[in-house]
């Protein structure tokens, strides 16, 4: 547990969406983790997964990229990890970042030791865990002029044109990673989100420990929702249909908070009561970047989130002082 | 320069020779470098050259590891650049350290900065520095069943089953990369040897404004000799026709010191006459380990060179005070 200044907070997600979150929450001084996904097919991670029968790195190494100090020192080191080797050969497009901690893996016999040594050369302001300890599969009910068609693949989904409903994990029932399990348990603050809904956002809810504490921690939840809403994966759908597919993946789960970018909610009274169905609190702040793009600004979403802590300080609630 | 006691001292090399002389001279607190050959074409270093057109890395990767910090960062790191990936794919056999050696090349846009950042990370006790800016190859004239046959590439040399009688550098005039020629320019001893005698220890003769370095820098030059003398270069070659080989390839160069182990003299008389010709000094320690292999004990090997720098110290010669 943290301060009340400064909580503990836990990052859920994979990808561009959780190194968003993880730009802003490291701006924060209080303790932080992020839980990342293991189930990328494709690219770089693909091919190590398959050659070398590892988690994929890709993910992981994109969130301690996103926490790494901000002084010559971890900015060089960043850099050369997100270096992608360009030829005609077999390194084409392979992150040296994934094989450094492919090798790091291999020579040190445990994952999470591998990225804590990473993330000591790079300075990282917090923790990166897999969700879980083995390489999982994502396999997706698509709707495809209105019939149901089914795909495997995280790679596969993210890149679909039809609409997805439903997702499952293979194996269906993976192992959690421990600390994965313990930062949850331990923080003030659990956040989902930004991120691609169904392939980054939604496999932590489907590993069956890490759902288990998503319900009983004593942290609260905060959902931030998407820039974007009209992605690959979900195509037409609302504000409000991301929050209820959400729910269909983890019925029961308790939100707290649901932060959003007014530019990106299509009906503001519809999600309004959307949100107070949920019992939640709804928190709208411009976290966008100027230029137009559906990217965050860091300094904005780290304040909006700051918001979000602060309106809940003085609840009974289950922050620590 | 450096002091009496702790003088200046740079290594000449590749491969594990190199390896041997670094783990020695790192034990010392003065000044050091490393000047690696860069004409490998084999293995992982063979397939990066090849495949992405930059400078072999695997011999300046090796010095790097020789010269680590004795910590547990600079261990944990140094066995990470070592290792090797094992896969019926593409990865199999590289070196970590290699990959990411050449990331760095293509990232930061200059070799020596790249290798010194590894060296950071190492803790290295000294730089490593490439004897040429641009890859080299090394063609041989050997004599196989008493006909002379010309081989191409450093893997075909070491692995010849040939006598070799001369080696020359494809392209013949290459240029030296500026920081190893001052450094040889600044040392109070240079180091040549051990190693593979040709395709090893002779390519920096070679280098046009290397071997200029070495014919007319102030420093001392200490040669030693292999613990082996019958290896896949040098088949029923002589200690004294190994220095000889060594003068073929750079008439007139002045070598002060001749450090040998006498397990490996084969004629300890000849070996007495031969260095008093060349005008220097014979040094016989046991450099070798007690387990019977053809290896150097960084240890002895380190008293070994206090013993050759500190045997020209009451001098009146080119150590500054």
């Amino acid at each position: 547990m943290g301060s009340l200044d400064n909580p503990s907070v836990v990052a859920l997600g994979g990808g561009h969406g959780l190194s968003a979150s993880l730009s802003a929450l490291r701006l924060m001084s209080g303790k932080l983790a992020a839980v990342v996904t293991v189930a990328d097919d494709g690219g770089s991670s693909g091919r190590l997964r398959s050659e070398l029968g590892v988690l994929p790195p890709g993910d992981l190494r994109m969130a301690l990229a996103a926490l790494c100090d901000d002084s010559d020192w971890g900015r060089t080191w960043r850099d050369v990890l997100q270096h992608r080797f360009i030829s005609d050969g077999p390194l084409d497009q392979h992150a040296v970042g994934n094989l450094l901690i492919v090798a790091l893996w291999e020579q040190l016999g445990d994952c999470v030791e591998g990225l804590d040594l990473v993330g000591k050369l790079l300075g990282a302001r917090g923790r990166v865990l897999p969700m879980s300890s083995v390489p999982l599969s994502i396999e997706a009910d698509l709707i495809v002029g209105g019939e149901v068609r089914t795909i495997v693949g995280q790679s596969a989904v993210g890149a679909t044109d039809g609409r997805v409903e439903r997702i499952r994990l293979i194996p269906a029932d993976p192992p959690a990673h421990p600390d994965a399990v313990a930062a949850v348990m331990e923080a003030d603050w659990i956040v989902l989100g930004p991120g691609s809904w169904f392939s980054s956002v939604m496999p932590h809810l489907l590993v069956p420990e890490l759902a288990e504490a998503l319900h009983t921690t004593g942290g609260r939840r905060c959902l931030t929702l998407n820039l974007a809403s009209d992605t690959n994966e979900t195509h037409g759908m609302t504000v409000v249909e991301h929050i209820r597919a959400l729910y269909e993946h983890a019925p029961g789960l308790r939100i707290d908070a649901v932060l959003a970018d007014p530019s990106a909610v299509d009906d503001p009274e519809l999600l309004i009561a959307e949100v107070e169905r949920m019992g939640a609190r709804l928190i709208m702040r411009q976290v966008r970047r100027s230029d137009g793009t559906a990217r965050h600004d860091p300094l904005r979403l780290a304040a909006a989130y700051r918001d979000v802590f602060d309106n809940f300080l003085g609840d009974v609630g289950t922050l620590s002082t």
